[in-house]
């Protein structure tokens, strides 16, 4: 009989992450699934996030909260800073700094204290936003500081990020996850969802999603608001 | 006339963040130091970082929110789990599983808001407590990773992590600090000060530093509890 493999998972209430829990899972890993509140505009994702964890039979989401709105930077923390509505070029204003490297970094923690070896993380270099922190060289960077930075790299173990999806397109994640039975209708997407979780169906967010499903050949279950 | 050079600075309260602080400051930085509140046992330490940055005649420390606390694994946020007060071998209970590397995440996305390029931390690598994340690869692979996680490494610029004290004995640090004026007396390096910011004078942090006056041949001003 195999030890039991533990694993964090950030889970934000997306498309991405669910399907990426679903893979872990399916992998056989013991799933500790972590979401933040960290000052987003709405909490629907939170909302999501815990709708996927309970529909995949996994551990609610631990939620951590940590104040990056406060350090402002981003339309998706800052009310005051429009969500594009149609295609803008270079690192969009929906990007919030070093967002997802203090992520992975509270996963790391969380792994420490677990005793985990294997940080799940959905980023995706395909259909993504042009986000910095979503590209292949950000993840192997961020997995060589988190071998220097642990105890389980001075003790001379691995500590593993998984980013599954780096190379997928929108479309076969879509397929992946709907075979691991994935239920996307629960997974919120948008940058300006409702408290409900209805999405807008114009922001950069909800216009990759929506392509995703087309391309896949598959009904798109999201709830919009209109 | 050169622009001036924006740098964030990471305060803590203690003896070694305020050197950092004091050493950004005399070469000419802007300096934007930011504290955090961690779920740490005492708040001292964040009355004494506003202390500091008072004194040094740099603007008050903004002090952000992240439940590090929450996810257990350290004596320094678990008050079930005691405070040595004898010497230990291997890394101690005080450790913060990714303290450094979530701090020096959520100093990198106020960085990128700032467009600071500069980001300053007071680890040390002589007379510490034996912290994985206080080695000079963690500092090596955490500016690895800064250039390629923000927009500053895609649009071809520098992020620095500058860990000045990295290979200063405490003795040197005190020594530097007290040229540059900083008052020792406002600091707390105590792992279980009162909240007042009386030290134990028992604990290895306690030990370290007073050993550190020692060593510099000069008064320790640290106010002790009993």
């Amino acid at each position: 009989m195999s030890a039991i493999k533990h694993a964090v998972v950030l889970v934000s209430g997306g498309l991405d992450s669910a399907t990426v829990l679903a893979m872990a899972k399916s992998l056989g890993y013991q799933c500790h699934p972590l979401s933040f509140d960290y000052g987003q505009r709405h909490l629907a994702e939170i909302t999501a996030a815990f709708a996927v964890c309970r529909h995949l039979e996994v551990p609610m989401p631990r939620v951590v909260r940590v104040e990056l709105g406060a350090l402002g930077g981003s339309a998706l923390t800052d009310a005051a800073i429009a969500i594009p509505e149609a295609p803008t070029t270079g690192i969009p204003v929906t990007y919030v700094p070093a967002r997802n490297t203090v992520f992975l970094s509270l996963g790391l923690a969380l792994a420490e204290v677990l005793g985990a070896e294997d940080i799940f993380i959905g980023v995706n270099a395909v259909d993504y936003s042009g986000y910095p922190d979503c590209r292949p060289e950000f993840i192997a960077a961020f997995e060589r500081l988190a071998n220097v930075a642990t105890k389980v790299g001075v003790e001379g173990g691995m500590m593993n990020i998984r980013a599954p999806l780096l190379h997928m397109t929108k479309a076969g994640i879509i397929h992946t996850g709907t075979a691991l039975g994935v239920d996307y209708a629960l997974t919120v997407s948008c940058y300006q969802a409702t408290d409900e979780g209805l999405a807008c169906g114009r922001c950069d967010s909800c216009r990759i999603r929506a392509e995703g499903f087309q391309q896949a050949g598959l009904p798109d279950p999201t709830r919009y608001r209109d």
